[in-house]
């Protein structure tokens, strides 16, 4: 069987990427989110294993001794990581697996060499970010204005990815995404050329 | 405007690649097929500026002394080699441009760090390559013996490019190369950052 593919998938806050993920996922059983740890407690509503890998802060420094993290990274006294094993046993099963992570994580795979399409999502106008923000009112303004901050940030690092998606349109950028993992099944890495009669 | 794509694209004699790129070329006029220089003299029906560019011996190693090749390659007393003029032109136009290139030339310009999408054309099993070569009927069974053996060096290094056709059926093999292209043109390097309000 083809192994799968990593998708290291990042941007800003509120710029749509976890809807087109989620409609993507709805057509496209082959398509696996990968589940971060984290070491912030559970909103009501979420569930372990589902949205998260909840541990306490001693259970998520001891699996980064013993290596067990693909990356991971803190903010604000929170710790979020990717579990190696999660991943592994997807891209064996053939699953493509997305990696929905924050710039800083996504830096960190790509200089440790991790082989992986990046695609980065952005909006058209960063304005757009701030209303959606303020839209969803669950932060304060203030939060709102360093969460942008750092939104400025990310996308000066944009560059970094191998693809862009903008935001623009929700339909157009699912048939993009679509399209950027449809080529990444034929990529070369992810053949068994043994099988072939070269 | 977007900037076009550079598609390095090699696979073996035989394989079929051509016949796929002239199927796309049917159905996107976006797609140019880049013009090689040559020395050898025009086979019949061949003109110059649609086949190939054909050039002397002395005029061919003058452009090569200005820098003007993009890569050039000889085999057999012969000498092949892309204008970097006819490539640019088309690239700035917006154009997707195929160098339909030989596995030597395709890994010169790999090594010297040319940014392009690197596509191999292969046949699920080598025998199948002999077979067509024998039904044009157009070389000796030496000479066919001979392009065999440079068509498996050119199988060993498949693994160098990014993306692997396997022409086993030709619209199976056409619809997987439009994929590649129309995800080529997300690639962020093709984008103008400038123009979002980031």
């Amino acid at each position: 069987m083809k192994k799968g593919n990593l998708f290291v998938y990042s941007g800003p806050s509120g710029v749509g990427k976890g809807t087109i993920l989620d409609k993507i996922m709805e057509e496209d059983s082959n398509v696996y989110r990968s589940v971060s740890a984290t070491t912030r407690s559970p909103r009501p509503g979420e569930i372990n294993g589902v949205h998260y890998y909840f541990m306490t802060e001693e259970e998520f420094y001891d699996s980064v001794g013993k290596n067990e993290f693909l990356e991971y990274v803190k903010t604000y006294n929170t710790s979020y990581g990717t579990l190696k094993k999660d991943v592994e046993d997807k891209l064996s099963e053939g699953k493509d697996v997305f990696l929905e992570i924050d710039v800083k994580g996504a830096l960190n795979l790509k200089s440790a060499g991790v082989k992986a399409v990046y695609i980065f999502v952005a909006p058209v106008d960063i304005s757009i970010l701030r209303e959606r923000l303020i839209g969803r009112g669950t932060e304060t303004l203030e939060k709102i204005e360093e969460r942008l901050s750092i939104s400025s940030w990310e996308l000066s690092k944009a560059k970094e990815y191998d693809y862009l998606l903008i935001n623009d349109e929700l339909d157009k950028a699912c048939d993009e995404l679509k399209t950027i993992i449809k080529a990444s099944r034929l990529l070369i890495r992810n053949f068994d050329l043994s099988k072939y009669k070269w």
